[in-house]
């Protein structure tokens, strides 16, 4: 073992103790008692009191006018999508440094990502470099942004909050707006982060969340789309309940719809954990600074920190090998498993996955940089704390 | 009222008593507490012993080589559909009288539904209006079934199991093999329906189920693709779950896939609800027959029984006014709901609704008059029986 794996063992083990998952859920309040109920009640299914309930927290926690709650954080992608006019033939910026949830729900519109570059400090997309990329390749033509080499409409972009930590959405919503793009928020790992106060997921149309079994919350399956106008909310509502026209008995649809309303039972268990989350997001602060403390005096990696005037969730506990460390990346991955701190790379870049390879691309230097230094650590709430 | 609506609601109020919903879950076994248990072990989400067990119960049950457990029915026609080659461009065999979904599904796979007729006895696919059908529009070219007029091939046919009832499967499969389609079989709405010892659900390249909360058993929301090839199900499963290769974690994906795994929470209702089947298949049989009996002397209507050989799991009791009462049926329905007794029609054609009203389909009259003439009434497992 290489004496930087070595030193990154010592400092995890400092923090976690002895092993621990990269991040698990925590069910330390209210979770059997209200999925009990929702059982109780019969009401498990597209409708009951706890769905109305999840939405309506989700809501008010983070300022955005209405949430839909939905069955996971592709689908809340994928609608947001539809509703920012994405359509098929269009293109949409997208990270080439995320999960490819954001690009495949591109793809189930008929769209391609266009794939652009992240800043190197937090992962996210870099509003400088896309610009100059924008500049370089797009025309604005009759108030669209055309792909002069594709000639295809680039209809919408999505910044992504990778690990939680905020992406320049002021710089972006500028880009956006000189270069007539719509804007979805890929929000699946920042529940609880914000950016001068607002909530991610609230500047743009439409962001998506995710309370998959590995986020800071979940619903065990589950997702919700964020909007600031609640026309569109209801909207995106009626698309993803077969969009059904209300009636006692009627079957009418008046569109293409989808069957991607989160479950009552599944919202019951997110009632709850939407209770539990200030402490969650109090206990995983204070992981990172303890990891902070840690990996203080440690050469050749650093812990990544929220950004400037923003509040991340610390979803997951990010470390960023030295340049020139790149090699050592498998070894360190291996030893730490080994030692059983889970611990994974970020994910391959999009770009390079077999399903989006064609897709266009700007330079993608950076990300393709911090793709070969990233490192996430043991991240749970409560992890080496005293229940 | 009418004569024929005060007679339907007195024989349907000396079934069910005073009042009932049209098809509720009943959680009466180890709902609770397998719930309960998913939510203690941590494992709530795409992963967990619950979705695992849920899997190989239900290929037991219905005697499939594999099942794979999905977010919804929606879902499973969607996987099971591109599993069966269905591409952009194609056309699809789909029943016009059938819930949205079914041809929703054809259409997330870039391809459009091509309606064809129902069988007046039980509402299925009717196989010699198919093969006429097929016969006067289609050519074989190269081993696939173009649609001389579209010019687009025809590349399978999914037969719906309408309320339980079993389509004529074996006359299908013949046409099925003559026309060089691939069959999925819509059995969402038919788990515990056979056709002489066969579940409905396995004659076919693969057969989709759905746990939706108004179906005989209930997962919150859920669904399963049934296969007789684990390698077909491997690969469906693979596609359910972001198509991400193996490995402890490196994120690499080899297609576009979707996020369709059932998550454990749900899984674990579906455990208890699947103890509970042979039950309320019972119970269901025994409804029908006291509904049998309250509707013997009901002159203007007749009560849909299970067609010969078949065994249905009687999942929606299904009134079918005679013909020249068609003007009758709202008023029927106004009448039962006022009277506290949840009664629904048919879902209206696919062929008429907005998003699907430019998709070629057959002559229709068969389906025609029976969406004007069909009444589903109670029909909960348990209903007026003492608990």
């Amino acid at each position: 073992m290489t004496s930087v794996a070595q030193r990154i063992i010592a400092a995890v083990s400092e923090v976690a103790g002895g092993g621990a998952p990269l991040h698990a859920p925590v069910f330390r309040g209210n979770e059997q008692a209200y999925v009990d109920d929702a059982i109780a009640s019969t009401f498990v299914s597209s409708v009951g009191a706890h769905v109305t309930r999840f939405e309506q927290e989700l809501a008010a926690f983070t300022g955005a006018k209405a949430a839909v709650a939905v069955v996971n954080g592709t689908a809340a992608l994928h609608v947001a999508l539809l509703m920012a006019g994405v359509r098929r033939g269009d293109e949409v910026i997208v990270p080439a440094l995320t999960f490819i949830a954001t690009a495949n729900a591109v793809s189930y519109c008929g769209a391609s990502p266009h794939f652009a570059d992240s800043e190197p400090g937090h992962g996210g997309l870099c509003p400088q470099r896309l610009r100059a990329h924008l500049e370089e390749i797009s025309d604005i033509r009759d108030g669209l942004c055309v792909n002069r080499e594709t000639g295809r409409v680039i209809r919408a972009m999505v910044p992504v909050h990778v690990f939680g930590h905020p992406a320049r959405m002021d710089e972006l919503m500028r880009v956006a707006e000189d270069f007539h793009l719509a804007v979805v928020e890929d929000a699946a790992e920042s529940l609880g982060s914000r950016m001068g106060g607002r909530h991610t997921g609230t500047s743009g149309l439409a962001g998506a969340l995710s309370f998959n079994g590995n986020k800071i919350i979940t619903t065990g399956g589950g997702g919700a789309i964020l909007f600031n106008d609640v026309q569109l909310a209801a909207r995106a509502r009626h698309l993803t309940t077969t969009a059904k026209v209300p009636h006692p008995w009627e079957y009418r649809h008046d569109a293409i719809g989808f069957n991607y309303r989160m479950p009552n039972l599944n919202a019951a268990l997110g009632c709850a954990q939407l209770e539990a989350l200030e402490d969650m997001l109090r206990s995983k602060r204070a992981l990172h600074e303890r990891y902070s403390r840690a990996f203080a005096d440690v050469e050749g990696v650093s812990l990544m920190d929220e950004p400037d005037g923003c509040e991340s969730n610390f979803w997951l506990q990010t470390l960023v090998l030295d340049e020139g460390l790149e090699d050592q990346r498998d070894g360190i991955l291996e030893a730490l498993n080994a030692a059983g701190f889970m611990s994974r790379p970020v994910w391959g870049l999009l770009s390079e996955q077999p399903p989006h390879a064609g897709a266009p691309r700007a330079d993608l230097d950076v990300a393709h940089s911090l793709a070969r230094r990233i490192i996430n650590i043991p991240s749970s709430a409560y992890l080496g704390e005293d229940a």
